[in-house]
């Protein structure tokens, strides 16, 4: 059961002017489900992309780097489900570049101009044939409005799927930002793969755009955790199509530029919460806040230290305020001159320990009520300094052993 | 289930001249259960300990290495069950120091010479009258042949009693080494600790027992995990008692000394991977081998990820051969010049993949079977240089969720 999810309305999702999407079923893996996509882009669109740290990157993100630095022009993005050509060698290079090929032949386009992107399982071969065989009817189905159909094609043990979208107005004129992910996390992703795909009409310097998209990405996909394992095929694209009508963007500082930046930062932190509301088994959604560090990469080892552990996690899945747990991932989270004595922990507005000891006041009834909710807070204070970072995770049940350990059948 | 694990056999834990032990019910979590042990040693012996590198280390370990750098001569070590008097401040300090000064007036030490061990849930309050109301009952228990006892009296989720013994000759005289463990991991542990003692009658310089017992740490409780977790009492103690009869050992790499090394790394190793095999829902015991590093330390990173990933764990309990996963964890393990087109991947005599994709000769039939026995070994190939390394871990299951999450009900 996802945590405070629902299946997006397709009246909220607005379209974006030269974007179409279409989905067809190649019979992939399963037979009888939508497991192809294809977005395609209308000229002049520019395309950033942020992929994998994974040395065992897949085979499609080894392509979708080099399209993108070849500096053709994206124009149409393809993405499979049920197979993440991952592990695959030079064979699998083959055939996420026959793919692109086939695609392009079949829209007027050079193979180069094609991203392809794969998710799901690691070390089996593609079957291009299925895939180059469904492309025509993905074609064919291209339409502006199918953002929703697209969230649903490219879903492996999502059990809903993610689409998010806003629109404000710039220089008079009405600006779109739309989007659609699968999966779970960027750097410390879940299952095989985390995808994003965020699209705007707006009209912005394309020089700016691989810069908004990494800010977006660390504000959002890098900032959440399912289990902790990072995927070989993690990808997160973001297309400008410039054609909204209004005055070009040429700096994120000004005025027009940080509104669109609030909406695109908006839009991927609503799809990348969406990916942990709907993480492999979750029943709660946890928000982890450190605070008071020296410096943010020290925030994040001791917000991912808690969010990583089964301890904890096990714990919110119980709903057993055993808070001890928590201190004890942030003293193993590699500051090697923490001071324990100074460490204040809150669950909510629950003070629950201070100057690393259990709050005087602290009472088990009071961490026992928050930890039955659904969407908790866990803030951790270190007093070293003035950084401060946010993780969203969510707890491991019963159900993700159960999810992953039948994820072949 | 334990992984091939017996309770051990109380005939083969052979006494250890000089050591004494005890067990009482001291009542300090749940009733009617061994929960506090007491080892008493000869005047004149030497103790090392290596301890958890967690920063919010708990009060007993604060006073455990206060008092072996003393210099006062352990002559007694106390041990409960059910509290960890972890998260606990400078309360939790005067509550260690008060245990440890009831034991040295009962026994006519100072309190310099106890060092104090406390194992199970964090940040509660430990009940000291408990504890010292069960003092004398253990001191009257104290006898040379009741290590399986104090084995069982040191027990958390732990389903059996770990305990292990060897003899050798040294110089014409019978040498024992005896131990007992419980939790799981040393530097990535479970739960509420991982506690380790052992003793030997061996005649060593006092000098060489520190380098001793850190090269038996390294070599066992230091390269086995279950989730990742390093606990904040996590202890490791060698004792050496010098009542042999033998030539003072002066070198570990005299005859004598390798053999004396050799035992006493056998015993670790033993006890070490007993906790794997009784790791909390375990089903499964799987050794991962990490081969052809350009360091120790970077094959330790590729083994850790790997027996770190809840993916692969989740497999392994599933006997699902879905080996991507492992690549994955290859992948992610933080070499930043790694080539995946180098690496080989085994299970057992499986040669699975060959230059980071599949083996051209793999047959999934093949990597079902091995995955289907109860002990695995993991071989992963880096051709980046000649270092090796090896660690112990279990698999994922239903149960670990079940454990942790009703921990404390």
């Amino acid at each position: 059961m996802p945590v405070n999810l629902l299946s997006p309305d397709p009246a909220s999702l607005h379209a974006v002017a030269g974007v179409r999407l279409g989905v067809a079923r190649a019979g992939i893996r399963k037979p009888n489900r939508d497991d192809l996509v294809v977005l395609a882009l209308a000229q002049g669109s520019s395309v950033a992309g942020v992929f994998t740290t994974n040395r065992f990157c897949a085979a499609p993100v080894q392509v979708c780097r080099e399209h993108l630095a070849s500096g053709a022009g994206i124009r149409a993005l393809v993405v499979n489900t049920g197979n993440a050509n991952a592990g695959t060698g030079a064979d699998g290079l083959l055939r996420a570049r026959s793919t692109c090929a086939t695609l392009a032949t079949l829209m007027g386009l050079s193979p180069t101009q094609v991203m392809p992107f794969s998710t799901g399982v690691i070390m089996e071969t593609l079957p291009i044939e299925r895939i180059e065989a469904g492309l025509p009817a993905a074609i064919a189905d291209l339409q502006s409005d199918r953002w929703l159909p697209a969230a649903q094609g490219i879903m492996t043990t999502d059990t809903l799927p993610k689409a998010a979208s806003r629109q404000l107005q710039i220089g008079g004129r009405t600006v779109t930002v739309t989007g659609v992910s699968k999966g779970a996390g960027m750097i410390r992703p879940n299952m095989a793969t985390m995808l994003g795909f965020m699209a705007t009409d707006a009209v912005i310097a394309p020089s700016l755009l691989q810069g908004l998209l990494r800010e977006a990405a660390d504000a959002s996909f890098n900032r959440i955790t399912i289990d902790g394992d990072t995927s070989t095929n993690d990808s997160f694209v973001l297309i400008a199509t410039h054609q909204a009508g209004h005055a070009v963007i040429e700096s994120l500082a000004s005025a027009e530029g940080l509104a669109l930046r609030e909406a695109v930062i908006a839009v991927a932190q609503q799809l990348a919460q969406a990916i942990v509301r709907d993480g492999e088994g979750a029943t709660k959604f946890i928000t982890v806040r450190v605070e008071g560090g020296a410096s943010d990469e020290e925030c994040s080892r001791v917000a991912y230290a808690i969010a990583h552990s089964p301890l904890v996690k096990t714990a919110f899945f119980a709903s057993d305020p055993n808070l001890g747990r928590i201190l004890c991932a942030v003293g193993y989270a590699g500051i090697a001159d923490l001071d324990q004595n100074l460490i204040d922990l809150f669950l909510d507005d629950v003070h629950v320990a201070r100057q690393g000891g259990r709050h005087p006041d602290y009472l088990e009834a009071d961490g026992q009520r928050v930890m039955q909710q659904s969407e908790i807070t866990v803030r951790v204070l270190l007093h070293r300094g003035h950084a401060v970072t946010t993780v969203w995770t969510c707890d491991l049940s019963h159900d993700y052993v159960s999810i992953n350990a039948d994820y072949r059948s």
